[in-house]
């Protein structure tokens, strides 16, 4: 099997597949932990989209670098928020890269290391979660920071924890541990730090003794609601997320 | 800011403003906790839109008073609930209760102090409860009074907690304190008793800091998904709640 | 009242009803732990529809024999999955089953003693789940056997405990017992086993004070969510599984 | 292939099936149009369901007799419909048989002649629409006689032309002809009067040809999305019109 | 019965109520032709709210006034639509409205004379349409004007014919005539230039011999379907309207 | 602008894109009319998503080549499609072609000429249809070749048109011509043959006076109630289609 030539094409995502086609996904910058860019989000959409269309991969594994998913996010490279030039860009690709997430269509793992403290919902689409012992979730670009979490991320904590739980943790974010997450369901194996992506690793080889479509269409069965909700949710999520962006640089604009 | 009309409306519900507009909202009975009569149920529905109209409102908290949300109920005063007009006027209230609240679009805080053993679906419309030491939740007036738990007690419980948990209170309704609703992930804090409502505002004061766009905008976000079940399935649960309603009556009469 | 005919048609169920109407519908295999068969999946789609259309039912109490609910399968009783004719025919009865259970217009408990490993999603469309201390919830039949989840057991799971924990169990299934299930919120009542009968029949009792509207209309108001949930997502499920079991068998045979 | 027991239950129903499985199911009183009674909408429920159990029908047409589909009705059969336990049994059939026709997996002719003035909706649930030149619907029991349509009349007719079309005809009804419906893409074909079944019937010979699978899966895909709405409206509107016929006898009481 | 206070509230609404409750709310400027206003469009959200919750209201008659209904729009009294918090209002003004209108739970008719070039939504929301020889419907403030159909002109043009006539009528607006609009069963009845409003009161006259509880559920099923479209499509809709019009605001402003 | 490199990567598709951003994408085959093939089935789920993802296009034409759009298929490329794993591939690729069409957001133009006999629904999610005297639509490939017309084609028509219409074409396939069409209001403008193509530029040319982000979220919200559609109803019914055409060559195989 030859490498396919998106494995190369996105500087900030590694991709390793094995010879049973295992395919192992992490994001990086400079092999170490990813501060989320603007660039980030375009090179996701197309990067998931590339996944999803390759039949060579039989399961997925997402993971991040350096001990960390993505512990943090440069807002600055997302340039003028409050134009709408801009923030079509934004709703646009933040509605598609969910769902072209939602269409691979092969079982997916999330191996989580350190702080999934941005975008976590990207790992939330996955079917099975393993995090490592000092792993945390958590929602540090919205309301926080002063805008809506609109882009996806209450609609997956909504669909695994319930909307209480989920309006709670993002109206008043703080990490949410690997063992706290798994007692609410999300994680559902919970190792040594450094061990995730071993241990994703073996579940997946234990899935691969199932036929190919028994494991393509087991996603697409589990998968349909949450896509249903996606696509019902987001596009709107992220138009009022777009709103609240410009009020909030109309309030920086007023303050300065 | 005058005091609007709707503040000196409704003689059993007490508004309170602050500077910066925060709305507190305590339903009572002579100062007292508040018996519920069809006269509240039909104030109710203006009160809220009124609420939800008035964009003065920043956060809203919901809360009863003299240590009750809504200890218990005045059957007696809905009159003949098998006469089809007088259901009539119970449906569509109902109905249009549930959506005033949804519609209140900004943040929302339900300060429980006591019990919420009727018509505790209001509160659970928040996206925050905060609930004092003693406090518990109950359903008194449906199934244990002989008619269907339909006026989206049931779409709410089930929302926030799952159907299985929510089936099995309102088939066999009891106290649920307010520490077991917080493993619930319904609760978000408990405090000591009588606290409730200072730690409401604490917690909105908080909020203020984020630009009012952003705090619409996530209400508007969080609530989507509860007010499309709401608009699917209340009308129905009351429908079929009247019929109970009526069989219920039609009981009494053979009986008597 | 007359003894209906629908109470002697079905081998492998044995029905009792008591003077107040409360139905037992136990399935066996001569008298003992029923193995799940082809005849069972036909049998059962027009048992639950009978139960359902017969209005002297006022409660529905569904359980097993010998100690277990269904604690294995038969899967040869199935003939050639492969083959499109036979596929249609438990597509069409898969789908329908779980309609009929959903149209029982009464409420339901599931009294389950031993293993619900098999079908347990016709346990999770009652309304209440009393369990002996011994009982256990698994999945045989499907992802541990190179099949899709599809029948409506992801459906059913997801409903009840949420998509993560759903996609955890099915994906890796084993034994959850009645104590954990209780935690989850799915198991109402844990008793001591053998007595799980018992206390359903007096659960039902306790119903029968309400009137009889107000208990169909409560079952109705209930269940209306999780029916929609199956009318747009088994029929798909079963689709899905039909091309797993067909590729399993192609697997099968090149293997041998 | 021996009679199924069915065919001679329903004394108001003929079935006819030839050696191909085209299956003929005729509604008649004594031969002559049918008036339609209480006793006819429990019957048709399990007469519906049967037709769809039976894995020999490879085609169902359903039709009349004397002329006319259903021409009027006797609303005295039905009892004190403002009693709720006699509206519970309504509420339940009226939603019942809809999803049983639903349920009928080989596609499905309406063969009409004359009127088709009372449920009409039996006839709208079917693939292939075929009429005599006189040949018109109508809906007499609803508004006009003071009640809601909303036993799935107005879904039904929302569904094929729309719902301003639907609300006109509903709130002002008049027959409209067969080719007034032909244009409207209601009715298929408009054929002389008497020669719509044998029309239907060479229709559903050409159907023959395709696999059993292809017919059973064709109707299956073509119903998915009105039956999804017959299960999120009908219920509801079977209620409303429960309270309504309620009403309409409290004002006949009241006047008389 | 006395007037009630929203009679005289609303500058440019005539309300007029005859002695069996047929209301007829008349849209007007000066008691001509109503060029619509910011100050319109937060007027009407609690007129029709008014409207809807007041059951002295039998059936509800929507007309203009000076043989128009709305022909023009300035744009200007909405302000800088492009700042944030004025088209936050503009969203949530929007959404409400439409459900206002959907919420009343009386029969309600459209009475067009001349030109509903603007905001046609509002009469689509009626059950029955008359409309006047010359009349018209058009959509002159959205796509012709630069900014996306999203107030709920388009979910309901979809609604009533579909989503390729309403594509069409919305990409290239021009009026459609009376006659046209009953051709694709939107008008129900084309009256002469001037009668539209005594055929409505004719009309309404008729549906007064129905018991009250039938006029209302009927309206409410009618409007069930279309109101949960609505609360799915419409604020997302206005949402994607806003940035258009940021968007093309800030065209002009690089044009000046 | 530099030549995107899609642009040269799909044999059997023509890019070509004028310097205000207007893109031609016409389906061809040497020059000449498509006949279809799995490859083209292939190719076109990717040609689409890089459509969909290239902000340089402004408005997207389709079109065919020589005069038709797709007159025919060659089935016997797609293979054994009773082979569960050739059909898995069908069935992901039919799913996400149409998502990916509907994902394309700028405004979309169907110029048709010729034949539409093949994969029509392509065309119907376009928002506007321009198409030559002579053009028809029409479905080949499925209920006439003995398979389910289940891989979109029902629900785009039905969407359009209806589904009485739909089911009616779709059971009896014949040409539906432009005029017919145009007056079931699916073709927006008739030109003589020839000048479709044209005739959507100088459409396209006209919306070019609108902002971009007005195109983008126009089409984004005409779009949205398809996209849900889709999602809902397309993986079913394409895993139907699957059935069938697994029972289509059974029956090939056994007549052999």
């Amino acid at each position: 099997m030859t490498t396919p030539t998106y494995f190369t094409r996105f500087p900030r995502i590694r991709f390793e597949r094995d010879a049973q086609g295992i395919l192992t996904m992490a994001l990086h910058q400079d092999g170490g932990p990813l501060t989320f860019t603007a660039a980030d989000h375009e090179a996701l959409v197309d990067a998931f989209y590339e996944v999803g269309r390759d039949r060579a991969n039989k399961v997925v594994i997402l993971t991040g670098s350096g001990g960390d998913f993505i512990p943090g996010i440069d807002f600055s490279s997302f340039g003028d928020v409050s134009d709408p030039d801009v923030w079509s860009k934004v709703h646009d690709e933040g509605t598609q890269v969910l769902e072209n997430i939602a269409n691979i269509r092969v079982p997916m793992i999330f191996a989580l290391e350190g702080r999934a403290h941005v975008h976590a919902e990207y790992g939330l689409l996955a079917n099975v979660i393993v995090a490592g012992e000092g792993a945390s979730f958590d929602d540090l670009p919205h309301f926080a920071g002063g805008i809506v979490p609109g882009d996806g991320i209450h609609t997956l904590w909504s669909h695994w924890v319930g909307p209480g739980r989920a309006m709670a943790m993002l109206l008043d974010p703080k990490p949410l541990t690997a063992r706290a997450a798994q007692a609410l369901g999300v994680v559902a194996e919970v190792v040594p730090d450094g061990a995730a992506l071993a241990r994703a690793r073996a579940i997946a080889q234990g899935w691969l003794t199932r036929p190919e479509v028994t494991r393509r269409n087991t996603r697409i069965h589990f998968i349909q609601p949450i896509k249903e909700r996606l696509v019902r949710e987001v596009g709107y999520g992220l138009a009022l997320e777009g709103a609240s962006a410009a009020a909030l640089v109309k309030s920086f604009r007023q303050a300065g």
